[in-house]
């Protein structure tokens, strides 16, 4: 199992198979902070510009406009230490991905851009420090969708990335806005997988509780609804060859879909708009299967189909599931369905297709 | 089958059994727009109080604030209609409760009161017309709580009614508030069922597509943040004998629920909050089953148990399910749990048991 608690972790060696050879697990959901960030040389006096600074043993707090956002270990950055996670947790590869607030769209354009760049080339080196351990997705600035279709060139194309993390909305707007459309086409022309996470969710205001809920409460609803603008907004009808994975199981797009696909069915104006069938559309998008339960990820398979479904920790923070391996192995499915669900699904989605690790 | 265009539909006695003996079915899911409202006599010049106009054969439009809101046929008042629709559906019962857009919380606590008594008298009547066919949920000012508690106690012990209707947020404040507390405090002292209903539903601004969108999209997540909201506010742990049922199969609390449980056993601020495991909460609530498919149900009977859900249509609006009774029938579970399904989970949440229609 993962560690989370900061320790440093020793392969286990002991009854687990750690074998990382064809048939090793590909975690496709865990996130990285870099170290440091660069001084803000920016132009605005008040840019919500991150920055690190030294807290307790292996921890950095990270701040955003003179207040702590989250404190974080060095897993968050030190490829060594998740290599020993991994180890122990039986995972040939982790997909690295930014922490979601880092994409932080609210920053100016040069900012946003200046930003995505850093992350971009701190993943690639990360990468390139063990490359048969990792597989990077970076950042690129949807506030300005110009840019983002770049920095995308830059880094597919310049870093060997194998695609980007997004949002679910850039600064309110649905990625399933037309906006966005010349982004999610090049992505396809280009064959660069998104990854798409929660990130400023709605439905904020409907919480009763601890700050926590925003991440436990909201975020499924914010991915469901970001998966569902991308069916009702026709960019998948139009991008079919678009390789897209939601995380979260992609939340709660499971209920969403059946009552969407009964209105397509039943009501004419919803047909007019989505030429396809949603259930159909949602078949060809990829999941991970951090939903913390066997029957609801047994039944996003059933739902989505076997080749569709991915595995997911949401390492290295407080709420990851620390045996996604071990989840997956438990799991109720049919024997053959496990090499897709371990590996073969997630290599599919990001590009890697006969690439062994 | 209803029959949703308007038509007049005769009793079939075909090949169906319509016997609405003691395993009668019981649809908890129906709404009611009474066929006129009395004009506006309030102090507000631009109250949005709603009035009907005459439309096209045997509908009539409700207008709020100069506008259509919905056209409606007279299937939305006539019960003469509705016990046709209902013989045709093998259909015992069902619960009456008004369209969730005449609740109206937005209207002065004056105005809102006025409301509320005028379709608890409305909802009486059409029950006292056929009180073997019909139960009544009605209304209460939830703007004003006081009232709200006020308006409960004449319902329930002068009017006769089950409980009331009420929505999942009021004006944007979630139901778990603790302002809300008297009320289902109240509801609990007295016996009085609750069914949640989502309106003014939160994520309208992650849409993209035709209005319609927001009843088919947004409704689920509502309903699902209503819900924990509950549980999360710790109303629940303080009302354990609240008969509360969410509609539309609790919408994404599934989801939500596996996320949250993994969140209470795994991060200590939640535990302290929720006293009781947030999964035993939910078994203890009550569900339609207004999924529109059959894994999703038996999913939801699955985590929920079979004593907690029922059966739910939508009734007379367009999205429907036109056959609940022979989607029921079809589930994949065990006989015996059907005439819970059918009837009994309805009757116990209503508080009728030993009462057959």
């Amino acid at each position: 199992m993962y560690q989370h608690d900061g320790a440093r972790v020793a392969p286990t060696g002991g009854s687990r198979p750690t074998a990382h050879g064809q048939c090793g697990c590909i975690d496709v959901h865990t996130h990285v902070v870099p170290h440091d960030f660069p001084r803000y040389v920016g132009s605005r006096a008040d840019a919500p510009w991150p920055s690190m600074v030294a807290a307790q043993a292996c921890h950095r707090h990270v701040m955003v406009s003179g207040k702590v956002y989250r404190t974080v270990s060095d897993h968050a950055w030190d490829t060594w230490r998740r290599i020993a996670d991994m180890d122990a947790a039986d995972i040939a590869q982790q997909v690295l991905s930014p922490m979601p607030e880092l994409l932080a769209y609210w920053l100016d354009p040069d900012d946003g851009a200046a930003m995505a760049r850093y992350l971009n080339d701190t993943i690639a080196s990360m990468v390139a420090s063990a490359p048969h351990r990792f597989i990077g997705l970076g950042a690129v600035p949807l506030q300005d969708v110009d840019r983002a279709v770049a920095e995308l060139d830059h880094a597919v194309h310049q870093l060997g990335l194998a695609g980007v993390e997004i949002a679910g909305n850039v600064n309110g707007v649905p990625i399933g806005d037309a906006r966005f459309r010349p982004f999610f086409e090049a992505a396809e022309r280009w064959g660069a997988a998104i990854f798409v996470h929660p990130l400023r969710p709605a439905g904020l205001e409907r919480l009763v509780g601890p700050a926590a809920l925003e991440q436990v409460l909201a975020f499924p609803g914010e991915i469901g609804l970001a998966a569902a603008s991308m069916i009702t907004g026709g960019t998948l009808a139009r991008c079919p060859r678009l390789r897209i994975a939601f995380s979260h199981g992609g939340g709660s797009l499971p209920i969403l879909l059946a009552r969407l696909q009964h209105a397509w069915d039943a009501l004419g104006p919803l047909r007019d708009v989505i030429g396809k069938a949603p259930r159909d559309l949602a078949r060809g998008l990829y999941y991970d299967d951090l939903l913390y339960d066997a029957t609801a990820i047994v039944s996003l398979i059933g739902l989505m189909g076997p080749t569709q479904v991915m595995v997911g920790s949401d390492y290295p923070f407080a709420i990851m599931d620390k045996d996604p391996v071990g989840r997956a192995a438990a799991l109720d499915v049919r024997d053959e369905w496990m090499p897709l669900l371990r590996g073969a699904n997630a290599r599919r989605w990001l590009g890697l297709e006969g690439a062994v690790p």
